[in-house]
């Protein structure tokens, strides 16, 4: 009892040990995190379509309820890129952006997905995730950046543009290109050339400065700051507001509000789907992270366990004026390498968060939008990464399609057609593929007792015995393609008298391939050709045990591949 | 280039040996078949909503196109019950029976399914009927024919009903009985009961009088064309049409008329999904027959050939004045058992078909619905067949799940709802299956070389080695199991120095599980753990050679994991 409770509520294992030096640790990287996350929560917010508190309060109620109910020590919880943007696509179908519905919307968008979440978790059904391929999230994560760098391209420029999907996005742009402003694109490129010379040039200075890896990154990812300053600060006292620059503008002083999503049947219907979908992304996005750090330290992650305190993080996120979160890559590896050692790091960077809300959005007043996208670019870019077209080009077809679709699909056609697209084919391709398993026809290497492909040795066979291996479990998908294959195999050969199936791969039978293999076993004895078994694995032999094929079995089933050869041969010479 | 036309157009392999004694062998099984063709016809017309005549059309063309394209020798193609049924189903939802645009929605639906058919042929993609398993197959039709019969009982009892679902059709039954016309209801039930004896009571009776098998089979199956005859002259003689009797009526005397399915976009669109069922599920009974039929004979079946067949039949009907059609179990039994040597004997039944078309017609006059409707009841109740849930109770819940949910589905909800849940959740449970892979944690068996499960087995093991076997390809759905299972494993156990996965029941490894190992490894080497492979198997090894995974490993590849096992404890020893 006692421990399935801590289990449920990891908090009660953690806080029970928690010391002095622990704590100065948490409070270090929590002042570290908290700087760093004050422009990002504003700018995901920007790309999410809300305004930029927004981004502030779906940081601090989350990172609470996922340090009570999550395993992982490092993991920060937030708005991350590619969830702000599948929030802003499957909102903007429905109400439109800068309204109270909007706003409504996407509370209640964390909500069905933290809803979801949590019943995963209950139920135990994280596997679900599994079904997003390495391969389909590389290709959709490639997408999206792209997608997501274009859709701020607007704000950098100073302009309007509309579109969820890279075409709609660049046919925008280029009609309203004209309008520029163009102090609006000083500061834009400005900023953004910054940001990316911080990433590429600041951080080879610094090493060779003779600076540690982990002070050089927590540096590094405060370059947003001073961009947020400097900017701010020239928009200010330049008075650049009045010349048409976009600005932050006034931001309430405030705690995050308490809200309730919406229960509209109709809004929650059209909103499962997407709810879904960024469940998944999110899940699988967080649950990456937090295994890549924990290995690093030699800690335990609860996939299930994730599940739920990723839902109460969203849950939460939707009673406090947020919208969809999860487990973001960099906010986590900068808490890591700042030195957090444990979750109440996270509640600490929620403390100093809520302080940034109170009492420091007025300085943000001037904060042009500009560099809040420049910020974005430069975050997103990073995941842009098209090696993994030509690494599964490389690997496998079936890879390569999988990626290549999701690709084409996302940018095309938006980010849920993206990644519905890329799962549905990589499950279609992986049916086809058990579908027509390798059988391999196989005889003795001479001098040993072990049978190999005959395509690929010099081998022992016997014109009256066809022995076949089936590379693969027997299943409905594949069990009339085995039919096929041994019926052809057969008739086209008069002299053939006994068939032995090699079972060494078979790691299953299901109900479907037990009835074809009965059907083998009857055409055969039409045909005057006994069938044997060999080397059937031990739990596959417990089910077969117990039904009537065995007893209806013309042959017999024998341990190995050489004993079954062996005995048949001694039938054929009686 | 001969060989390939040779294979398209079986014909000109079976056509250039025929001769005297094949001839007059085919004769005799076309005289028989065509007699009982008459009224089994006439009556799936009536089942597809369709005039009675439109049967005897859909049984010729398509015969003789089967015979050009066809690769099996005895295989009858013509109108099935349950392909008639979903044929009904289909179309009820899109236009109203009885008019002539539900001719031509059947005719469309029979091209469209012709057109699927040929082109999953050339496509050769006859492998996607696969995914219809066994246990989906026998709950679809066990739960048809209930449907079947119970859309027949408003002919048996001459009232009005409808419905498409079992639900539908005993509410409508029970709304309209008290209408019952008596005088239908005695025809109707004596004829059902006079085939039933002739099944149960006559067959043994003719058995035990010392007629062959072949032969009694032939006999009863012309049982219906008895009735047909019995019951038409009563309802002439004692003029029972005017006391309500329903009869079939005014049957045009003509060979079967040349028609033209509609190009309308939109009704091929609505009869897209139902015509892919079709299509399925008629190349599913149609193939199992051909395969079982030509077992018999030792001979082959070509499935993509037998797709064009059937997409040929197909396209035939619907060009002439016909509605789908596939292979029938009954038909083809009886074509075999009388005899039928060559895909002729089905050209000589189309001529016999012909021929009543052209002259017969007036005959059927007064033959009552009822009879039609009897020999449809007893005909698909020998198809209702609930043993499979026992059966497959007794051997997996993934199996019965399938099963209980088709036959409930399609009981409930129709035709294409069961048939497409069945298939849904069969996929999704052997996704499932494979997501969480068989791992067991192997040790030596003492005194031999020999890996099996700690778990089942009295094994050496050694606290600084953990030695897994995976017993399922590695691929993107557990591949994220693998990582969890291996991180928990060694995470909770701080001696473990070496862990080897045993590759001897995996087939493949695909892109993201390779991403996977490499994520292993490197999580592994975080905790100073190294990774060893054994018993990879060759396609498996030749993929890996080419990339850098086999260089970033921690251990090495092993021939055996007896090997492994024995140089890693050597490394620990060192």
């Amino acid at each position: 009892m006692t421990k399935s409770i801590t289990r449920l509520v990891p908090i009660l294992s953690w806080g029970r040990e928690y010391n002095r030096s622990a704590l100065s640790n948490d409070l270090v990287a929590a002042v570290i995190v908290t700087i760093m996350l004050i422009p990002q929560s504003l700018a995901y917010a920007l790309l999410a379509g809300l305004p930029a508190e927004a981004g502030l309060y779906a940081s601090i109620a989350p990172i609470i309820l996922y340090t009570v109910f999550g395993t992982s020590r490092a993991l920060a919880v937030g708005p991350v890129a590619v969830v702000s943007l599948m929030t802003a696509a499957a909102l903007s179908n429905i109400v439109e952006q800068g309204t109270m519905g909007y706003a409504v919307a996407a509370l209640s968008l964390a909500g069905l997905s933290g809803a979801m979440l949590l019943a995963m978790g209950i139920f135990r059904l994280g596997f679900v995730a599994n079904f997003l391929s390495h391969p389909v999230i590389a290709g959709f994560i490639t997408a999206s950046g792209l997608i997501i760098a274009a859709s701020q391209l607007k704000h950098i420029l100073g302009i309007e543009a509309q579109g969820h999907n890279l075409l709609e996005l660049v046919i925008s742009l280029a009609e309203h290109l004209p309008e520029t402003n163009w102090i609006t694109a000083v500061i834009g490129i400005l900023a953004t050339g910054f940001l990316f010379w911080v990433r590429k040039g600041l951080k080879p200075l610094l090493q060779r400065l003779g600076l540690g890896a982990g002070l050089t990154g927590v540096l590094v990812k405060t370059g947003p700051v001073a961009v947020v300053v400097v900017t701010t600060f020239a928009v200010w006292g330049l008075g650049l507001a009045d010349k048409g620059v976009k600005i932050v503008g006034e931001v309430p002083q405030s705690l995050p509000p308490l809200t309730l999503p919406s229960f509209s049947p109709k809004l929650l219907g059209q909103l499962l789907l997407p709810a879904f979908l960024i469940s998944i992304i999110g899940f699988v996005e967080s649950i990456s992270v937090a295994q890549t750090l924990a290995a690093k330290k030699g800690q335990r992650i609860d996939p299930d366990q994730e599940l739920i305190g990723l839902g109460a993080a969203n849950i939460g996120a939707s009673l406090t004026g947020g919208f969809p979160v999860t487990g973001g890559f960099s906010r986590s590896v900068v808490n890591f390498d700042a030195g957090a050692e444990t979750p109440a790091a996270g509640a600490f960077t929620a403390i100093g968060l809520a302080i940034a809300a109170m009492a420091l959005t007025p300085l943000i007043f001037f904060l042009p939008k500009a560099t809040l996208a420049a910020t974005i670019i430069v975050a997103v870019l990073s995941l842009v990464d098209f090696s993994i077209l030509g690494r599964s080009l490389n690997y496998s077809k079936a890879d390569f399609a999988a990626v290549l679709t999701t690709i084409i699909v996302t940018l095309a056609m938006g980010v849920e057609a993206g990644v519905s697209a890329g799962v549905v084919l990589s499950i279609l391709l992986q049916l086809y593929k058990s579908s027509k398993p390798h059988i391999a026809e196989v005889g003795q290497v001479p001098g040993t007792e072990h049978f190999r492909n005959i395509l690929r040795h010099k081998v022992i066979t016997d014109p009256r015995i066809v022995s076949l291996r089936v590379d693969e479990s027997l299943y409905f998908a594949n069990a009339r393609f085995l039919e096929d294959k041994i019926q052809n195999r057969v008739a086209k050969d008069k002299q053939i008298r006994h068939v032995i199936l090699q079972c060494s791969a078979i790691n299953e039978i299901d109900l479907s391939a037990l009835e074809s293999l009965e059907t083998i076993n009857e055409r055969l004895r039409e045909m005057d050709v006994q069938l044997h078994l060999s080397e059937v694995k031990g739990p596959v032999m417990d089910k077969l045990k117990e039904q009537h094929f065995l007893r209806e079995m013309t042959g017999n089933v024998y341990l190995s591949q050489f004993e079954a050869v062996d005995q048949v041969r001694k039938l054929l010479a009686a």
